[in-house]
C-alpha cells in the first residue's frame, strides 16, 4: 500500500492511499480519514460510496463529513467507483465503464475481467484497512450518494452480519427498471434479468434481505429524480411491504450535488454511530 | 450579471455568477452564498479571497463555510484571484498572471491594462453585490487564505472604513520581502520598492494602518511556512510595535491545504459575525 497523501484535519488524519487490487487485477485508490482518538482503541468504520464519475477524492473534499467523524470517532473510508486504468475496458458515456463500476462483480465480456467491485468494497477492502489502520471492521457501516447510495443499500441488504448500518443519499433504489441501472446491468450483468435481482435494493428487501434502520435523505429538487433514476417510492413501498424499517427525508429546494450533501452528513454519521457504538 | 448555477445547501443558496467587470475589462466570476435570513433583513457580508492558482470555486466547495455562515446570517462573497480569459497576459509560472492577481492594481506593463484586482474586489464588486443581493455591505468583512490572507490583510488596513473585520489562513504576512511576493510586485508595480509597501500588510502597519483584531491561523506544517514564503513572525513584530492587535494561531501538524482551513473557518467566521453584528 503507497500513501499518495496525508493531511491534518478536524483533529485527524485524512489519507489518499493507492494499492494494487486483487479484485480488480488493477491499482486502487481510496481515501481514509482517521481521527486521533484511533491512537487509543480501534474505530468503527463508515464507508462511503460515491456516485457516477466520482472518485475518491469527491466526498473527502466537498462533503465536510471529518468534523462529525472526529467527534464521533468513526473512521471513513472512500473506495474509488470502478478501476480506472488505460488497458482496462471503458466506455464513451458517462454511465458506464470507469467511473461507473455500480459495485457489482460484472459476468459479461469485456466488463467481467477487472470490473469486480462488489468483492473490492466489501471484502478486499476492508481486509485492506484492517490491517493498516488501527479500524475495527466488526463495526462497519456503509453509506452512498446516488449509485454509491444503490451499492450501500446492495452490500448492507445482501450482508448483514458485515454491514450493521446504512444510510444514503438520493439512492437509484431499483436499479433494474431504471435507465442508468438497465444500461449498466445488461452491459455487466447480461440479459437475464433475473440475475440483476441480486444487486438491486428493492428486489433484494422482496426477497426477503434486512437490514437495520435504512436512512435515506433525497433532494425534492433533485433532477435526477425528476427524470426517474432514483424512484424512492419504490424503495418505501419495497420496505413497507415487508416491514422493513425506513426511515427518508425528502428535502425541499436541495438537487443532487455535495451541496446537498454537505448539510446532511452529519446526520448520516450520527445515525451511524448510534449503531455502530451501541 | 448571469447566474451559472445555483445550488440549495444549509438552508441558504449557494450561487455562481459571472459579469463584465469594468477594472478588469474581462468578464469575471464569483460566487455568494446567502442564507435564507436575507428574506427578512439585509444581512453582513465576509468576503473570502483566493490563494494562487484558486478560482472562486476552491472555498466555495471545500471549506465548509456555509453551515456557520447560515448559523451567524453572513452572506459569503468569494471572487475569482485573477482576469482569466483568453487575450489578458499571462505566465506559464502559476504565481504571475492568470490565477496569481495578488489582489493589486497593476502599473506594469503587460499588466496594468487588466490586472486591477484591488480595484475590483475593494469596489466594483461590493457595488454589484449589494444592488443584487440582500446585502448590508457598511458591515462588511475580508478573510483570505495565502495570497488572498494577503489581500485580506491589505484591503482592510488600507481602509478599514469599508473592511470592519479581518482574518486570514496562512497569508502572505511581509510580500515585499519573500519570492513569492518579490516576483509579483516587481511584475506588476515595477522596481522601485517604495510602491510595494501599499501592498504590504507590515509596511502598512509600519506605516500606521491599523484595523479590529486581526485574526491569523497558521499551519505549524505549511511547507510555505518552512520555505519563508509566509513570515507570520514578522506580522507578529510590526503589530507588537505598533499596538495592532492580533490573534496569530500555530496549528501543529496542519499543512497550507483547505483540510487546514476547513476546521478553522467556523472561529473565523464567528470573529466576524462579532463585530460585524456587535
Amino acid at each position: 500500500m503507497k500513501t499518495i497523501s496525508t493531511n491534518r484535519s478536524f483533529g485527524g488524519t485524512q489519507g489518499v492511499y493507492e494499492h494494487d487490487a486483487q479484485a480488480t487485477k488493477t491499482p486502487m485508490r481510496f481515501s481514509v480519514y482517521v481521527p486521533d482518538a484511533a491512537k487509543d482503541a480501534r474505530l468503527p468504520v463508515v464507508m462511503f460510496l460515491s456516485g457516477l464519475t466520482c472518485t475518491e477524492q469527491n466526498f473527502t473534499t466537498k462533503a465536510g463529513a471529518q468534523r462529525a467523524a472526529s467527534e464521533h470517532g468513526l473512521i471513513l473510508l472512500a473506495p474509488d467507483t470502478s478501476p480506472r486504468v488505460e488497458g482496462v475496458a471503458d466506455d464513451e458515456d458517462y454511465d458506464l465503464g470507469q467511473g461507473a463500476g455500480f459495485y457489482v462483480n460484472a459476468t459479461e465480456a469485456p466488463w467481467s475481467a477487472h470490473y469486480r467491485m462488489y468483492d473490492y468494497v466489501t471484502s478486499e477492502l476492508i481486509d485492506l484497512v484492517r490491517t493498516h489502520f488501527a479500524a475495527d471492521v466488526d463495526r462497519l457501516g456503509v453509506m452512498g450518494h446516488s449509485m454509491g447510495g444503490h451499492g450501500a443499500l446492495v452490500v448492507a441488504l445482501k450482508d448483514p452480519e458485515r454491514f450493521k448500518s446504512v444510510s444514503a443519499f438520493a439512492p437509484i433504489c431499483h436499479p433494474s427498471v431504471v435507465p442508468w441501472g438497465k444500461k449498466a446491468f445488461a452491459a455487466y450483468l447480461g440479459a437475464d434479468e433475473a440475475a440483476w435481482r441480486a444487486y438491486d435494493a428493492c428486489a433484494l428487501i422482496e426477497g426477503g434481505a434486512r437490514q437495520s434502520k435504512i436512512l435515506v435523505d433525497q433532494g425534492a429538487a433533485d433532477n435526477f429524480l425528476a427524470d426517474g433514476q432514483l424512484r424512492p417510492e419504490d424503495l418505501e413501498a419495497a420496505c413497507a411491504a415487508a416491514g422493513q424499517p425506513l426511515e427518508l427525508h425528502r428535502r425541499e429546494g436541495y438537487d443532487h450535488s455535495y451541496y446537498f450533501i454537505a448539510p446532511f452528513v452529519d446526520a448520516h454519521l450520527a445515525h451511524h454511530a448510534a449503531i455502530l457504538k451501541a
